[in-house]
């Protein structure tokens, strides 16, 4: 059996195709969506997540389509005029340019490809939404916690909103210093991909209603005061992914099982074990080289003109790398560690590598 | 087992359990959408349905969230001040309140609850956007495609989008005369809710890039310049539904093996024959009175005091009616006439009603 190291869609967790087949037996995927039966499913889902995250009750959570479809609605809903963003890959820059095609005027200040940030940015206007990324999934570079922290008391008057779409369920936040989060399921929950996650507070849905109350549009079926209306009754606006719904609730219990601390710790021995393995490897390196930087959920690997033969040679032993993004497809790897990749499976990838000289 | 008659979701057409085994198997779920596996299958899907449905050459088919999503995109990329509806229930009425909300002038022509439109409306200034709904989902109240296929000819300056959600596949279109369709997965398709799919024609293209030439904002990650320029390479903007899409082609062999002919002349049967009953029965009435027009893909029924009884009594002998919608909750019943189900299925249905007396 092949293990997906792909940083999303990745591998299922290995819960997922048995809560499948009992959806199917309980009727879930022609279940109507407006019934008691499909509200229960929303509110374990949403329940559950506030509980495995420590997730404040003043926080809301909606669903969507993508974690995508998240950038545009935290630029239509939050956004009259002027955004901040700190890029360093392609990921990071996406939502910027969202910015932009939504005629707002976004800033952005830039890391160089596998470099972070180490300070807070200087900027002269407040910026109405400060958009940072957790993880960057195109280079494996993190935002460390504590300088993601220090963004509310510096900008007191500005949302800040958090891509953690590669990185929860491991990062602990402390929810009184950032105003939204999101996250898709086909990455760290293991879960087929076509549903987006999206959680933010009571100052989000104000801003909302204030731009509403001033003329600007702030779309439709999912702006923020139509989401809040609606998950209040554990509803959603249009048809959801039913499915998706309730196989994250699922997956959700099968995570509180284990215990959200025992998945963080063997987060850090999967990811140290193989920063530790490619530091010491003779034909590769860590692409992000400075610990303060290194993601520990997607891992990246600088594997230069070796990146064939690794790739072959991971395959043929069962373990399926990600190709590195975009212009660097061809000179890293990159390795996905979420729940669903055991301790087990890191230890064989590491000596996998190692056999490679 | 219950059969599902909900106007969708609806009871899932009989092949998609196995279709969704075998997708595990194939290891589809976890498929990175940025393979030549994944264009592999939505290729399948969008040439399964342009054969289908006999969709002309120029149109192009795009993947979304939901039919709700469809209509936020029809208006942010087709409209730039003013579309025209035609309103005869809640889901045309929903299209036409969102034009408002992407604070573009809507007007409607509005017909009365149960009947439909009989002949073209008069306006004084030409819409950019006629917004049509073949199928009101909340009434079953259906426009007749005579008068469907008259508009191109009175409003050539028009885009015709046509809202065929809860009908498609089963009218057959003249694609001359329109310039866009959409409907969502969970009805007619008979597949679990979480995909939308918007077939448009390079007229709409063409307007989108005018608008965003003029500096309109048509959207981000879902614009049509952007679905298009994706879709040319069989891909997405975003990680999309990946399983839905594989499900979607799967079931759309299943429909061309039975031949979209017999599945067209089957939905004819089953709504006449219940027509006929409910015309016939004492204690209920056909909603929608004039055949011209009567839905053939969801019937409703004037169930009045004996809603409740003739609820239970449906469900006792394993048929799960779908009830009326908003204020006719507790006075209709709704019937969903879609591929999944049977004629023997709609003779039972039949001889349970007459049961009642």
């Amino acid at each position: 059996m092949m293990i997906n190291f792909t940083p999303g869609p990745s591998q299922l967790y290995f819960t997922v195709e048995g809560h499948m087949r009992k959806a199917f037996r309980e009727g879930v995927p022609s279940l109507s969506h407006r019934t008691s039966a499909f509200e229960q499913i929303s509110r374990h889902a949403t329940e559950g997540l506030k509980s495995l995250l420590n997730i404040p009750a003043d926080f809301h959570v909606f669903f969507t389509g993508s974690a995508t479809e998240i950038w545009e609605r935290c630029i239509q809903n939050l956004v009259e005029n002027y955004s901040l963003h700190l890029v360093n890959g392609a990921f990071s820059k996406r939502f910027y340019e969202i910015a932009g095609q939504l005629n707002k005027t976004a800033h952005r200040v830039e890391a160089a490809a596998g470099q972070g940030f180490s300070e807070l940015p200087r900027v002269e206007t407040t910026p109405e939404l400060i958009a940072l990324t957790h993880n960057e999934t195109s280079t494996g570079v993190s935002l460390a916690l504590p300088l993601l922290h220090q963004f509310r008391d510096q900008f007191p008057q500005s949302l800040i909103v958090v891509d953690a779409v590669s990185s929860l369920p491991y990062p602990q936040f402390d929810y009184s210093k950032i105003d939204s989060v999101f996250f898709s399921v086909q990455k760290g929950f293991g879960l087929p991909a076509g549903l987006g996650v999206w959680v933010v507070n009571d100052r989000c849905i104000a801003k909302a209603e204030a731009l509403l109350s001033k003329g600007v549009s702030i779309g439709t079926y999912h702006n923020l005061p139509t989401l809040l209306a609606n998950a209040k009754k554990h509803q959603t606006p249009e048809t959801p992914n039913v499915l998706a719904i309730y196989l994250l609730g699922k997956v959700i219990e099968d995570f509180q099982r284990r215990g959200i601390q025992v998945l963080r710790k063997e987060t850090e021995y999967k990811a140290a074990i193989l920063y530790q393995a490619l530091k010491a490897h003779p034909l590769v390196n860590p692409f992000v080289t400075d610990p303060t930087y290194q993601s520990k959920t997607v891992l990246v690997a600088e594997t230069g003109s070796h990146t064939e033969s690794i790739t072959r040679h991971l395959i043929n032993n069962g373990l399926h790398p990600g190709d590195g993004y975009g212009d660097r497809k061809k000179s890293q790897l990159r390795f996905a560690n979420f729940p669903t990749h055991s301790k087990e499976t890191f230890e064989r990838l590491v000596d996998v590598l190692n056999s490679i000289t």
